[in-house]
């Protein structure tokens, strides 16, 4: 069952790995064939194990819905490197991978000097595994495959973000598809707004695609550069990042309800609040026009806050206490239920409820206090699975950490690189900061970090649990 | 009642005061007469707070034992840092409340540039609040009050260290007294090896007070010297690390008891294994001769991971997945029960089983998986406290790391610096590392440090909950 929709995973990344083959036909760049042939392989080896595992059983276990994902992942991470290997852009199948899972995990980390000498197939698929990253392989898979399971909320919960996943409708299917449509949506209209702002129309689509899935490579090697785009991405960030539950409450007309969300007042008030601290902590000294501050200040921002990770500025050369704030953002992140790493802010907002909570319970001991969120009390479970959840966090963090340590780089980029990495940020501080890149680091450590970005995106548990020999005991 | 026993506080350490005014006598030093002043001043401000505050009442209520803990250590810091600033040898005063909070919460954090230059009594009373601040004062108090209350457990409790607070015997006074028996036998005989080595009886007393406490002010400014001594000093830190309820029983003749103890067995495997490990990093290339490097390795793992501080070797040079490993170790911390700071290996064990049996509770959902720690099975209290604990500490050590980087060191000494000075560790990475001290942070930065010491050796809940006002809300 598991190898069944590996399969369907696999064979679907073969189709949409026509896309860049079609850009290098309309670039007419030799590239497209590598595409070509890895789309071909992709589809050879889906379809071999559609046929080979096909079973009548239509149920998924909460078990192998972890298994499916964590499975799917690293088959389409491991095949979207291999046209980088071949057109030798990426010559080292290592590096190839980590820019991959990198993209799909929408990281945004890169390994590569300079985006100008990558072919526009290249650039194209480079963005477009954000963009599928994003808001999940599997969700589309659950759009398009027909009636694949009456239990694939087991598929979901392990996929998307946050600490309790809903449903939209009451069929898991349409639930995807509405997503899908949200998000194709709101890509068009950025993309529409980019162009409009005089941005090629290549750029426009791959800046876009980076922005949905908030990943973060570059199409350009001078990056976004306008004050007009650079506002547009910065807003359109700032939107991925907010839970998409709260767009389909207000396209079903419960605007009052969306915009209620204690996540997103929240959310708001952090970005504006840290954006607001930034332009005055970089402005006079760092922009002499007030204007250009507040724009890298709230881009910026909004960029590390979505875990997005793109960068106008290098904020390596701004005050410490900008670069500490960034960082603790980066942990933070944005909302659950949108295409943003990090903890999720509702994580967070629990936490910090739960803790409150508690001090009123050490003062009257025989007093219960509820803990609320979003209107409703949140129950044992939910409170449990955040603290747990901040338990595999810090340990993930903290092996990365000592992992990356071995290698020959200092604290701040170990650290950093470990944080930005398994928060799906991109950009750390000192070398593997804005204005670098993490080809410094050895073939040890970008598998290391590679696992934590896979770590982070797919929030530990399907990792940890289909590589724990406890899953398959009771078989 | 809080200020009665506030009072009783403050009388307690200028008695406590008049031993470093007995150094200087011995020493003939004239700053012996800044600590008898001191001692008369606390003598006199004590005596008023208990005659002015004097209650009938009895019990001490949980946010009460709180109040006192946290007000109490602050008013103990305040008074023990006069002395440095009347004799001069540290004029300005947030510097001295730095480095006496340094003291009392056994941190060993040090803005003196050169020890050579203190007069021996200063060198005592530095070392003399480790020995204080390691048990405890409100134990010793307790131990040594005549009939203070029934409920005295809350003040225990507020004040030791670690997740379950138990009472060794019936009595709480009793079980205080038996916890300083152990203590004081303890450093005496390591005093005693040490004096045995060939160490003067001063330095031997000093580092003894100091290992004690797992403080980590040294008495002299070329350390400790000696192999033999630096063995000692190894073996003694690692002993004060240990659970004092295991020494008791083993007094107690229950020794099959203590050592079936889970947290000592993960204590002893940690240190050994993070020992072994570092000198095989270190050897031969930065130590040629084996034994030296078993021995800087064993010194600085027991150091760091009963978070007393001392060094025999600057770490900063060690090889960078040694700095790692050490700034984890600092985290975890030693056993709980005992002198050293950190989260308390007990609380890292009871997470991981926690994390545990959420997998199991993931791919079982109808299964229930206990949590079980030395044999008991652990109640849903003990679990939500550690998490919030980790809550806790996570954002504290977030909220220290934001506010020092407005200072103008750089982020490992920020990262590092705020970490181990919430660990109660000392030294750092950077320019706040072994062979350096915390002379180059602001007066700002001090006090900021001096809040995360207290919040850390006080277990965060002492002083987040007294200057909360809903402790006092419902008055």
């Amino acid at each position: 069952m598991i190898f069944f929709v590996v399969g369907f995973i696999v064979a679907a990344e073969g189709v949409l790995l026509l896309l860049p083959a079609l850009t290098a036909l309309i670039f007419l760049e030799r590239e497209g064939l590598a595409y070509l042939a890895t789309a071909a392989g992709c589809g050879a080896v889906g379809a071999a194990l559609i046929l080979l595992c096909r079973t009548g059983r239509q149920t998924i276990y909460a078990g192998e819905g972890f298994a499916i994902v964590a499975l799917g992942w690293i088959a389409m991470s491991a095949a979207g490197a291999v046209p980088f290997v071949i057109t030798g852009e990426i010559p080292n199948y290592i590096d190839a991978l980590f820019e991959t899972v990198s993209g799909f995990t929408t990281t945004g980390a890169s390994i590569v000097e300079n985006v100008g000498t990558l072919s526009h197939a290249s650039i194209f698929w480079r963005s477009f595994t954000h963009f599928i990253g994003g808001m999940g392989v599997l969700i589309f898979i659950m759009a398009v495959i027909p009636n694949l399971a009456d239990r694939s909320i087991n598929i979901m919960r392990a996929e998307m973000p946050g600490p309790v996943v809903g449903k939209l409708v009451p069929r898991v299917k349409q639930t995807a598809m509405i997503l899908y449509v949200i998000y194709v949506a709101m890509t068009l209209t950025e993309m529409t707004l980019l162009i409009a702002g005089g941005m090629p129309f290549f750029d426009s689509l791959c800046y876009s695609l980076g922005t949905a899935g908030t990943g973060g490579f570059s199409a350009t090697p001078e990056g976004i550069v306008t004050p007009y785009s650079q506002w547009v991405v910065a807003v359109f960030m700032l939107l991925f990042g907010v839970n998409f539950n709260l767009y389909y409450l207000i396209i079903a007309g419960k605007i009052k309800a969306a915009l209620s969300s204690v996540e997103l007042r929240v959310y708001l008030i952090v970005a504006a609040a840290s954006g607001l601290f930034i332009t005055f902590m970089i402005w006079p000294d760092h922009y002499e026009n007030f204007s250009d501050a507040l724009r890298h200040a709230f881009f910026q921002t909004s960029s590390i806050i979505t875990t997005t990770g793109y960068a106008t500025a290098d904020f390596n050369t701004w005050p410490m206490v900008c670069r500490a704030l960034l960082v603790l953002l980066m942990c933070t992140g944005a909302c659950a239920g949108s295409t943003a790493g990090g903890l999720k802010l509702s994580r967070v907002i629990i936490g910090l409820k739960h803790l409150r909570a508690e001090f009123r319970r050490l003062i009257h001991p025989r007093s219960y206090t509820a803990v609320t969120f979003e209107g409703r009390q949140v129950d044992q479970t939910t409170l449990t699975g955040v603290s747990v959840y901040l338990i595999l966090y810090v340990v993930t963090l903290g092996v990365t950490f000592f992992l990356l340590s071995f290698d020959k780089l200092g604290f701040t980029e170990n650290v950093t690189a470990a944080v930005a990495c398994m928060n799906n940020i991109g950009p750390g501080l000192g070398l593997v900061g804005p204005a670098s890149n993490y080809s410094a680091y050895s073939g040890f450590s970008k598998i290391v970090l590679s696992i934590a970005m896979l770590a982070g995106r797919l929030e530990f548990y399907p990792l940890v649990l289909t590589f724990l020999r406890a899953t398959w005991r009771r078989k």
